[in-house]
């Protein structure tokens, strides 16, 4: 059994429930009404307080017959509109060939195309998963992470995964994300003894100290690339040392720094590295490491070969495999098995006037649908 | 012709008119009272506006018959008193050994020893000038520079001068300075362009930049000291970019250093150092550089060896001479004939329960007037 659904009159729906991270309430409502009468059985849950919280996250499945469990995996929440919107960011409207509202391409537009591929499939071809967290453009302490959790309490397994990250570029289906570089953030504190610039032997001055130490990290490359990733890179982003005397040498200074690497390298080998370049320079030095997420690969293989053959099929293009871009929930969900990211185009994401072309709306659906039969096959 | 008067008097009349800088109005009445009835011509003018002035400054010239002109310079001008003082700052307590009150040896008490040195020097023996300004501890703007063309353009020069600034250290007459450092503030800005961290190419980071200057700077030995100087100093005292996004390249970075310098060295040139070093990584890095003093030297010579004598004849000590410490006066000063700056002990000088030992004004008025009867001769 298959059943038509309209992927634009539920994106609709969906960007209607206005969702700014994190996210509760009427737009899992929405989506819930949608998916059960498919056939899934749909588990909510909210997670967590403020000011990371409270997050709702939710788990469909329909269990089929084929051996193959596929997952879709994204996120209901939006970031806030902003101001200047030609018409109400939560309020869709079609203007020419537009849908427009804040989440139509960044994903309530790529949910919409999942249940209507799902819609689109017959329900014995294989187990389809959806994997929907309130909470990813926010910290994500209670999203996807907790859905993982969850899942693995109910002992939700899928084999492999699509993530509904706006990826396409130019046009639908340009590109499809097969890893993300890590990211962590560093502090380094270098203390040091006050004193008057006259008498500088009765002081120790941590600003050198902390100069010879980011010179020592300025020298580092990380790696040269790979074949998926472009280099590993180290960026300063904050020197603060707050001494407004001229005539005092300052009792400690601070640097942060911002590292997006590849899979040569894990965040708290680079923290570690870090804090041994800063601590040849001052053993006292203090090294913080905060890691966002490390980096991932899902090596060009079965699940982006399907993904491309789909998209292919639609589009008539070749995506290209891509590893560039900020981090998305795939950091957590490739932890389960084989992870790709692929979806609507975002040149508008995160912008004014956020619009998805109606059209694309239905290629991804069939592009999708394509995933799942080839997955199933 | 000469006089007694008791400079304990007189420092404890000169205590009890404040005077936080800058300074004008009543210690100068009681100054200008004590001078005319030793032969002294008064001229007080007050010069500047708000925040640096008003400063009142005092020129007191005594003509005599010799060819030799000796001039005393200070400042009436006080720090101001803090608070826990264990008497009023501005009532002059005599406890025990000691004169306490803001001022007793920075140098209100000097100024008095300078008043009875004269009265108790023949009038004929010699000229002496009393170059007092109300603005020696604040920006001095509008005090000794001010003075000094008063006195060009009054055709007051004298031979040498001795400022009073207490330069004793743990006995009167232990330390007299020949000179000072000169000093210099500099500021770095290096410009960038902003941009996200996961995309360097599309950014211009100012950190790395500022890094290397600031290495290079840290990496130049300006000297390695004179027979009468210490080493040049160089210390980096800020750091300044203030971003407080993680995942943000900053648009611009901003340092400041100070150097205080010896007389190998002219702050234009240091200034331009810095700059050359800076342009060096970064064309577009403004430097800017503000000269709070250039060094200066009175190398040892007729001027200290008389100040040493009539030292070592009241306290059979043989005074150190020193470059050591902060500015002075004597900065400008020098630019007119050769100085020196012996006065009283400076334990006490800008803290709480400042004090002047009693005995040490009488020892101190003795000095002075030995200094005038050796260059008189």
């Amino acid at each position: 059994m298959s059943n038509h659904l309209d992927p634009v009159e539920l994106a609709q729906a969906l960007i209607a429930a206005p969702s700014i991270s994190p996210a509760t309430g009427s737009v899992f409502d929405v989506l819930e009404a949608a998916l059960t009468p498919l056939g899934f059985t749909v588990e909510r849950f909210i997670d967590g307080i403020e000011p990371d919280g409270p997050v709702e996250n939710l788990l469909a499945v329909r269990a089929g017959k084929g051996p193959v469990h596929f997952g879709f995996a994204g996120h209901l929440d939006v970031v806030p509109p902003g101001v200047g919107w030609t018409s109400d960011a939560f309020v869709p409207e079609i203007r020419g060939d537009l849908l427009y509202g804040r989440g139509a391409v960044d994903m309530k537009g790529a949910i919409a195309s999942f249940v209507a591929a799902a819609a689109a499939t017959p329900a014995e071809a294989g187990t389809i998963s959806l994997i929907i967290t309130g909470d990813e453009e926010g910290p994500a302490i209670f999203g996807t992470r907790a859905l993982m959790e969850h899942m693995d309490a109910r002992g939700v397994r899928p084999d492999m995964i699509v993530v509904g990250e706006p990826t396409s570029v130019n046009r639908l289906g340009d590109m499809v994300k097969i890893g993300r570089r890590g990211s962590v953030n560093i502090w380094i504190d270098v203390p040091g003894t006050q004193g008057h610039v006259a008498y500088p032997h009765l002081a120790d001055n941590p600003i050198p100290k902390l100069v010879r130490i980011l010179a020592a990290i300025d020298a580092v490359s990380l790696d040269a690339g790979t074949d998926w990733f472009q280099p590993s890179n180290i960026e300063f982003t904050d020197i603060e040392v707050g001494n407004g005397a001229t005539n005092v040498i300052p009792a400690s200074a601070r640097a942060r720094l911002s590292i997006r690497f590849n899979d040569q390298h894990r965040g708290a080998d680079l923290v570690a590295m870090v804090e041994r370049l800063a601590q040849d320079v001052e053993p006292l030095a203090k090294v913080v490491g905060r890691i966002s997420g490390e980096a991932f690969l899902t090596p060009p293989g079965e699940l982006s070969g399907l993904v491309a053959e789909a998209i292919h099929a639609e589009t008539d293009l070749m995506p290209e495999m891509s590893t560039t871009g900020g981090t998305s929930d795939a950091r957590f969900l490739h932890a389960l098995c084989p992870v790709v990211e692929f979806g609507l185009t975002n040149a508008t994401m995160h912008k004014l006037d956020e619009a998805v072309a109606v059209d694309d709306l239905h290629k991804l659906t069939a592009i999708y649908r394509g995933i799942l039969m080839r997955a199933f096959l």
